[in-house]
């Protein structure tokens, strides 16, 4: 088992309902050696005791660590690879995995970068705004009844990324761009669609969903995500120059 | 995915503690199609309200449906197939497979034959005298902390049954003798024993132990029991004769 790609993947929590469930979540860390912790966004009632207890005495020390943000943008600023957790079929607009496939991409990124489990709330779900933060979703197969709980969802990607860490990987990731520079970069796309009257006026955030959509399915490098940032730059300087002397 | 084996597939749990874990192995069931529903063996604390809270609205009849027993053999004695669960690494007796490779082997048997999942209790885990039920073991891999929650192992297995009953399995198990006709095998076998002087004294029940630790790893049909009990059968005979004569 390569612990030092276990250490790379942290558990995200978005608007966890209930402190059971953040509880059992550190314990499945603990048992399968994810050692990137877990962040919660907007946790509600956080009542310590109850975590504590589901945690068992062993990932006390997980909860104890456990950081906590107001809000998901914040939470994932450091990541570099981001999968969100879904059990819907339908409007899939990111490159869907199996829990197993998901796994071995996750080895494979998490040799070089920090990488997110992110899953939605027991009530909702991950959002769509959510999605938009993610690099591909996993979805686990189930028979009819596809809602399961968000700790046992926890538990199945935990197990398949333990078992694909214990194989040594075929292939590495490189370092990707954070979230935090990803998020930069699509600021400055926006500003060049903006500035190129390149808007949908029904539906404003078209483009920049489908440039999203398009991106994520190829995770950037930092590189990347300064290289399309000169791009930007250099496009808005034009139209910026001819906007003037127009 | 094929349901007729999944409903050939039945979670029991020994001297389960909580009923949240019941709720949520029933949840796990109803996600993952397992249909041969839940057996109890003296379960603690059967409260209604919090198992049906965890099992949730959609695995409810899981739990209306759920037998309990007295005793582990009771339980076990329609059972073709028994695989236990178990966390510990030393002292194993039985051929031990990884969740994924019991998936497959549990899918085989059950085309043609029930298959019993057993958990034991949270706090012991299964004793070498609910083992000797069994024809085989699966421990899931864990990190460090290997103590994982009834309900999240419960789930593991269930999400590899499922995985493994979605692939058409590649051979199939013949109908296997229940563990009722087994355990009439054992008796048989334990009476020959005795009759023949066969019996360590320090250990009474070392030769019969180890005939089970043999006879466990070949899954016997009900007509190789049979068999077994008309040579026993035969033998008492002899010896009785002779007994009688000598």
């Amino acid at each position: 088992m390569d612990s030092l790609i276990l250490k790379n993947i942290t558990v995200v929590l978005n608007e966890p309902r209930y402190p059971e469930n953040i509880g059992a979540a550190a314990r499945c860390c603990m048992n399968m050696g994810l050692g990137g912790g877990i962040y919660a966004v907007r946790p509600q009632m956080p009542y310590r005791e109850k975590m504590l207890k589901m945690a068992t005495h062993e990932a006390a020390s997980i909860i104890e660590e456990m950081r906590v943000f107001d809000n998901l943008k914040d939470a994932l600023r450091q990541f570099g690879y981001v999968l969100g957790t879904s059990a819907r079929t339908g409007k899939k607009r990111l490159p869907t995995h199996t829990p197993r496939q998901a796994a071995a991409r996750i080895c494979e990124a998490a040799a070089e970068n920090r990488v997110a489990l992110l899953f939605g709330s027991e009530k909702w779900g991950l959002q769509n705004s959510d999605l938009e933060l993610c690099h591909g979703l996993v979805t686990i197969p189930t028979a009819g009844f596809s809602s399961i709980n968000l700790a046992q969802s926890v538990m199945i990607l935990a197990y398949e990324i333990h078992i694909a860490a214990s194989a040594p990987p075929e292939r590495f990731m490189p370092k990707l761009a954070t979230t935090h520079e990803l998020e930069g970069m699509y600021a400055h796309i926006s500003e060049l669609f903006d500035a190129a009257g390149f808007v949908k006026r029904e539906d404003p955030g078209y483009w920049l969903s489908n440039v999203r959509r398009f991106l994520a399915s190829y995770p950037l490098k930092a590189r990347d995500a300064r290289m399309i940032r000169g791009f930007c730059r250099q496009l808005l300087h034009v139209l910026n120059t001819q906007g003037r002397e127009g």
